[in-house]
């Protein structure tokens, strides 16, 4: 019998070496890395019996079952972090292919088509965007990021055109909705739910929503010895308040994340009080009204703890994004599908983004999380066992042949 | 009548000019600024009857009263910090020359020399070191600091060669402890208190000692989004807890400092929890048990926080100096003056070290504070209104005459 998840681990073994030299997997978009692995998706795609084609867009594209009508998407993205890890990404490219050829060994036929997505650029490493394969498939994808250059001036049209892409087609790969059925995507988890679950399989609910705040507390800074600590205006006295109230507030409801990551100080020398304090606020959630609420609750915290330290504030909300709920009908679906190769079908929401975010603006989405190792992601360390994989191919498989091929919207 | 504050505040603001191009006054030891500032200076010791010399260790001397036995040391620094004030150490100087001046005028004659120091280098600012000046007077300087060098690579050695001084020369300058009756120097108080007590002097009772600590935080980072707030280990959240904490430690007492003045944050981006918080933590104190327990009890807490946090923790004392007090028999005589001359006399420790902190090696100290406006000092803001000068010379030369020529220790 086919050891699905082993074959899983060799070829991930393989295409880690499609990467720059140095700890772990560095494979930017458009780089040689890139075209190396291109080549080895390439034979991925063919071994499952897929018709291969490059897009304009860069994403390698592998087609099975019928020429036209309604297509059923997978895929995920080739692209690491610097010196990230082999499974974030590539690994939702190599279960795909491997859920493909299950069924073609198996010699189930599938009602439509189905389609392995390997996305160019989802991390933003190398150019200041991301998301342009699935953006270009949605029909989503402003042109004007084209002209988005990496840090050598090389644009992202240039490096398309390198690549063997020609960036004027990609107007023209918006996907028709009314024939896209829906998108699975499967990731590894980047955290420790399963892990603390003791589960292989998590069935996502929604793709948090983001929003990002810019936090100055204000105050007046003086000499750490001649200044008396009555009547201190001290910045990071206040800011460091406003840190662990957040973080408070995060602990309260399971579903939020809040973060403070980037705190910058101002004069930051040893004998001076603080003047200023910029930090940053992020918080996430799966359902907006609750990142919302919490951002207004931080908000009206922040501007409370000014006060009672005697110092000014600007606080202002600098990004948003919403969430992106999973399709409830590919959910259930997934769900049943994990259940019947003996999981629970844990819910978890995702707390980072993925090309799926991208994806559901042409058509309903869904993902699969696979466990990793200690919950780490982005780093050499970053592991997915071959036996997790294994569950990973036999759900997304089975949950193939229970799609209803009529467009859900 | 001659008005000796208007003289004063003339004067500074003359001398202020002795200063790089830019806001407030940049005087730098050994520079032409300094050199300009020390022609300056000499005018003022001439005009007040005394002999002029510069030292081997580039400080101005100037002698009145007997060639040799006891004598009694007035003085401050001539150096600014960078962009900083006509008032801090220049202020001690021009007010230690008028006293001396107004008593020529009056035709007192004290049983006893007075030199007046003009020191070279106190801020620290060009050298990794300094009160090269007070210290070699005191005999404590350690001649390994000559070759220490500035950022052009200019050691102090040649600086002082350049400057005209002969820096071997330098071990022959300690005085004798038995001929030296003490050293009473005025500075800008670089604080809020005179100005909020209402009187334009202070008597200090001592140097604040001082005491820093790194402190280190060490947890898990991750990612933002994927990263549960129930077991994270967020090396910011303990900090800011820390922070808080050793603030309000501070405020529990009147006469303790407690600043954190540097924090470093890693990774330090917006959507990563924080692995690592590096900060610093500085005590001052003008009693030596008081501080030695403050740092003891924040050591503690911060044993506590980083368990509360899950974090681990390095904390090291890095730095420490002990408190230096002033002389209670000249601090007493130094009231009796302000009183009379209708001061309360207000009793305030300094939180910041001065060149009386290396005379204090040589002989019983005083120190008295002159208010300053808004508190702030080491900004071109900084300032020192007439009056108070001139009740501040008037009260140092009343001191002088009540000074009994019997060395104190």
């Amino acid at each position: 019998m086919t050891d699905w998840g082993q074959i899983a681990a060799d070829r991930l073994e393989t295409i880690a070496r499609c990467s720059e030299p140095g700890p772990g997997v560095t494979r930017l978009p458009f780089t040689p890395e890139h075209g190396a692995a291109r080549d080895e998706i390439t034979r991925w795609m063919k071994a499952a019996g897929m018709n291969v084609t490059l897009d304009a867009a860069g994403t390698l594209v592998g087609r099975t079952g019928p020429e036209d009508g309604p297509t059923f998407y997978m895929g995920s993205h080739q692209d690491s972090v610097r010196e990230g890890g082999a499974y974030d990404g590539i690994m939702g490219i190599a279960l795909a292919c491997l859920a493909v050829e299950k069924l073609a060994n198996e010699g189930v036929e599938l009602p439509f088509a189905v389609e392995v997505l390997a996305f160019a650029d989802e991390e933003g490493v190398r150019f200041p965007t991301a998301l342009i394969g699935p953006r270009a498939l949605a029909g989503t994808l402003d042109p004007a990021v084209l002209s988005l250059a990496d840090r050598n001036g090389v644009t992202i049209a240039d490096a398309l055109g390198d690549f063997g892409c020609n960036p004027q087609g990609i107007r023209k790969l918006a996907r028709s909705p009314d024939a896209a059925i829906g998108y699975l995507e499967a990731h590894i988890e980047q955290g420790p739910v399963l892990e603390c679950e003791d589960e292989a399989l998590g069935v996502v609910t929604a793709i948090c929503g983001i929003e990002r705040h810019s936090v100055v507390f204000r105050g007046e800074t003086g000499h750490a010895g001649t200044l008396p600590m009555e009547g201190r205006r001290d910045a990071l006295v206040g800011a460091s308040d406003f840190i662990t109230t957040a973080h408070i507030a995060g602990l309260e409801e399971p579903e939020l994340r809040v973060t403070v990551g980037e705190v910058q100080v101002s004069p930051n020398v040893v004998n001076a009080v603080p003047r200023e304090v910029t930090l940053t606020l992020e918080i996430r959630a799966p359902e907006d009204p609750l990142r919302e609420a919490a951002g207004a609750l931080l908000t009206r915290k922040a501007k409370e703890i000014a006060q009672r330290w005697g110092l000014d504030l600007d606080i202002g909300r600098t990004y948003h994004q919403p969430a992106q709920p999973c399709d409830p009908g590919l959910r259930d679906a997934l769900t049943d599908a994990v259940q019947a190769n003996g999981g629970r079908g844990v819910a978890l929401a995702s707390g980072a983004t993925h090309d799926a975010s991208a994806m559901a603006d042409l058509c309903p989405i869904a993902m699969l999380f696979v466990r990793c190792r200690d919950g780490v992601s982005h780093v050499p360390e970053e592991f997915a066992s071959a036996s997790d994989m294994r569950a990973a191919i036999e759900t997304m498989a089975a949950f193939l042949t229970t799609i209803d091929p009529t467009p859900e919207k």
